[in-house]
């Protein structure tokens, strides 16, 4: 199978992440059909245009005409999404997906796959504090990465397929790592950093300090403003990487506050010129 | 004394803050003089018609002239300069700094001050990662906060004149707290926030990251790019205080570890749900 506009596209979950995809695709002219249980985000998504045909329930009907799947459920969602419909899709299609950590699922699927079909599991990095189909834009994919996390079970033409979806998608940074390269790289630079952001907001009564808080602190806690109950599975889910980077995080931090205590001037300015020298590389 | 066009101010510490102040009075009709110990800082200065009249060292014909003096130097060099150069200024001048902590040098600048001058200490929460009067830009003071921190030693008319230059520089909110109360909100909202920057990006090697890393961590980590002279100078002069908010943060973020290592999934919602309501009365 190569990418091309005759690929028809099926996306279960149309929320945030699955709206902007249904939107992308199509504008780049693709056919894109959407499930979704909630019969609003379908007329919504059928209304304005973003998908061909939807369905509320598995429509096996539906999924017969894929290609390739798209699964954009909760995390916890969709191991079972798999296994219940694998048995109506065509011969040969391809099943990705749009999950925030990998280990925990990617290696399970590729072991209950139907042996014609292939899971390629995939990260887009983007998202926004707002949810659901009618906030979707596929503009939120511009300046974002998108990560193809395949193993060894994955064909040289499910990763062309997969980043071909991102190149049309408008990515701007496409990549690949292995699943445990991956979670540990994702507990660091997103996991980490939004459980630190909730923490700056719970850890002291904040309320009365709105007044006095300059872009700092509304940087580092932006991201504040969180769907809990995606997070708390995306968190459980990679657990172990994660109190990995928390641990190592409490124990520098200590670290710090030990050298202050101490007044330790030449410590502290060592690691703020480190923290410096390493920030530059990340200016875009 | 009243603020108006023929108000003399004299700047003493000619860099980012200080030309930016320059600039904004300046331009608003004043005439403006600064010392600075650096000759380019000045001669740039004065090519570029951001001051009046300038110095490389407290000259007494310069300091005899000002009606107000605004101290723009590092932190530990507030006292010391007020405590050299008082014997030059006019009798009722006002002083004023822009030093980012205040308890530690607030009290014992009002008590070795002449009985006919006046010290009122402000902090303008301003600030860029680039330093020196030629990235200085009055700009910068748009949307900030300027903190008026007056003790029980203050006049009324010395805070006027205090709000009066805030609102010439176009401080975008000005608000007033005592020297604790204002150490302990900058303990929280910038220090501690400003040391977790560091942090994130000392605890792990993560340079290999550059590529993966999406707004989040950039985001949290914008200010980890940081002058170590000065804010470790700050830091220390800020110690009980920022030792306080350091130990808060640590506890709750022990107690979060905590959590989700016991996978207590409700209590992990709870505090994103805390998160979320405190983080929306920040947006601007």
């Amino acid at each position: 199978m190569k990418l091309n506009k005759s690929t028809k596209i099926l996306i279960t979950g149309l929320g945030l992440i699955g709206g902007s995809y249904a939107r992308g695709l199509k504008k780049a002219g693709h056919t894109v059909f959407a499930i979704d249980v909630d019969p609003e985000a379908i007329r919504y998504a059928l209304d304005n245009g973003i998908i061909d045909e939807g369905a509320t329930t598995p429509d096996p009907a539906l999924l017969a005409k894929a290609d390739i799947v798209v699964i954009a459920l909760y995390p916890h969602l969709v191991k079972d999404w798999i296994n219940d419909n694998q048995k109506y899709l065509r011969r040969g299609a391809l099943i990705t997906d749009v999950t925030g950590v990998k280990s925990c699922i990617v290696y399970d699927i590729q072991e209950l796959l139907r042996e014609d079909l292939e899971f390629i599991a995939a990260h887009p990095m983007a998202g926004r504090e707002v949810y659901g189909v009618k906030n979707s834009d596929e503009s939120i994919f511009k300046n974002a990465n998108y990560i193809i996390v395949s193993t060894d079970a994955n064909t040289f033409n499910a990763i062309e397929l997969c980043k071909g979806l991102a190149e049309t998608l408008g990515f701007s940074r496409i990549s690949s790592l292995p699943p445990k390269a991956h979670d540990e790289m994702i507990g660091f630079v997103s996991q980490l950093t939004h459980l630190i952001a909730v923490c700056l907001m719970t850890c002291s009564k904040s309320e009365h300090l709105v007044d006095y808080t300059g872009d700092s602190f509304r940087d580092l806690t932006r991201i504040a403003n969180i769907n809990e109950n995606m997070w708390s599975e995306l968190f459980l889910l990679n657990k172990p990487a994660l109190l990995a980077q928390m641990k190592k995080f409490m124990d520098e931090f200590s670290l710090i506050y030990d050298m202050l205590k101490c007044d330790d001037v030449e410590a502290l300015k060592q690691k703020m010129i480190l923290s410096t020298e390493r920030r530059k590389l990340f200016d875009k």
